[in-house]
């Protein structure tokens, strides 16, 4: 039976964690609803502190640190929005951070690291090299590795935005949210398959990067064959954690081509008037391609962050 | 003694106007408050309907034709905002509007005035083809011409966003708005001068289209020497109603060049993931350059719309 993480344990991580975060605002598009003929409720976590939902599962995570590991600091090596949220929620309790990154990356998602305190050390740009280079850096300095979704109070945390989701919209009947590594999609499923077990929850993946709906097919966790998609917060492979509860509780996944999600940000750019990334606007692209079967529906919509390099 | 509109007026007007309007939220930004040494509260009219601040002054107007006038139908020669928001609001009550537009208007504007059901008349490219076009379209059809902003009604409505931003954050002691033909500084001026007369309110104006600069500096009203500002919206020359209400009342007009506007609409772009157009984004622009005046302040800023050909 798979581990879904029990709704008490989101309760009090979301108690834990609130007067770090924002409750973001849901917003609504008249027009958007006449076109795709449902009500679409958009979860706005590109107004989230840190420009994600990723700040959710991060300071869950870092404030259950024993007083030990907090002085022994953390180390990642996901550079992107798990980066810059570790960064904000190290530096909110003094604990120092590392970011292991590519020497290549670009110097947004590098200035988003710094902008809240963490160290960047670079490393050669593959794979190899930065897992070589965080297995040392833990190895010399102690440090505590902390991954961005396979790990139980990281999905605990992310499954907050459900509980406020259904406070603002009690009566949604679909929610539609990006599936990457899984956190999301995982603390999402374990809040609402206990809470209110008739909404039916959809992920939303690039089809250039769509190991989650390969391995719902085959039963097992597959790779990526590749990662060629510009949602670059998607490009992770589920982890064994995530993927049994996705694998059990999920009701589809819905892949999206590239024209699609570009065609779906740019619709939420200029009909909405908010910056998210194409990572976040997938939900949109999505919901769009099945619009027949949500139908007349109240569909939730995670925009999971707005972090672009414009 | 130059005549605001009472705040009478602008309170009959919000009743008049708020159940086809939004109270558009109010934001803010930890960082941007770090970094600029003052509080600032940015009233997000880009969310509101049309996307700017428009549709108040445009439904007002309308919502007080008579009903001879409102079978003759309505036309208006400015095509951008106001040109939107007059279709929605004549779309509104089945009032048949036709919007003179050059015919090298781009396919974006053209759509935004279509989207709400208005009809589009092109002429030649030229300010003297539209006024005569225009002309002969009142003559030929009886219509009624709105003006985009020298009309008491119009400026009422403008001013209505004052009262939903004082409510919401009552201890302001500035408001930067942007400044072009007047219909919102008007406003603004008259609700605040009436009701909190402390509060010091600056227009923020293109460097390139700076008529209402040199109009207060002369004492009278100044034509634009050029108009070859990114800030579309902001194109306008003062009108008799509107100058001698600016030139009694405002506390100040900051000139802000083209290099500094594209920088704060970069900025409010990443920084608060909300899409606002350049002249909006003018205000942010001109509360950087004073800010040492500003320090530990409470400033309102009128993010005034978000529409932008993407």
């Amino acid at each position: 039976m798979p581990k879904l993480i029990t709704l008490q344990n989101i309760k009090e991580s979301r108690e834990r964690i609130s007067p770090y975060i924002h409750n973001t605002p849901v917003m609504t598009s008249q027009s958007l609803n006449r076109e795709s003929g449902c009500s679409i409720f958009f979860k706005c976590e590109n107004f989230q502190r840190t420009g994600s939902f990723k700040i959710r599962g991060a300071m869950n995570r870092v404030m259950q640190l024993s007083d030990a590991d907090k002085k022994k600091g953390v180390v990642t090596s996901s550079s992107g929005n798990h980066g810059a949220a570790l960064s904000y929620a190290c530096n909110t309790f003094k604990i120092p951070l590392t970011v292991i990154m590519p020497e290549n990356s670009s110097l947004y998602k590098v200035e988003n690291v710094k902008r809240y305190g963490g160290m960047v050390q670079f490393c050669e740009p593959n794979q190899e090299a930065r897992d070589r280079d965080t297995a040392r850096f833990i190895e010399e300095k102690g440090a505590v590795l902390i991954h961005p979704f396979n790990d139980e109070n990281i999905i605990a945390g992310q499954g907050t935005v459900t509980l406020e989701f259904l406070e603002a919209v009690p009566k949604l009947d679909v929610m539609i949210t990006p599936l990457s590594g899984g956190g999301l999609m995982s603390g999402i499923l374990s809040a609402v398959k206990q809470r209110q077990k008739d909404i039916k929850i959809f992920g939303a993946e690039p089809r250039e990067a769509d190991d989650a709906y390969r391995s719902l097919k085959s039963g097992s966790i597959q790779s990526n064959h590749s990662t060629n998609t510009i949602c670059d917060g998607l490009r992770a492979q589920l982890g064994s954690l995530t993927f049994p509860i996705i694998q059990k509780f999920a009701d589809g996944i819905i892949l999206c081509s590239e024209e699609e999600i570009v065609h779906a940000m740019q619709v939420i750019w200029q009909r909405c008037k908010i910056i998210v990334e194409p990572s976040s606007a997938i939900t949109l692209s999505a919901l769009t391609q099945k619009k027949s079967s949500f139908a007349g529906k109240n569909v939730g919509i995670i925009l999971s962050g707005g972090n672009v390099d414009l």
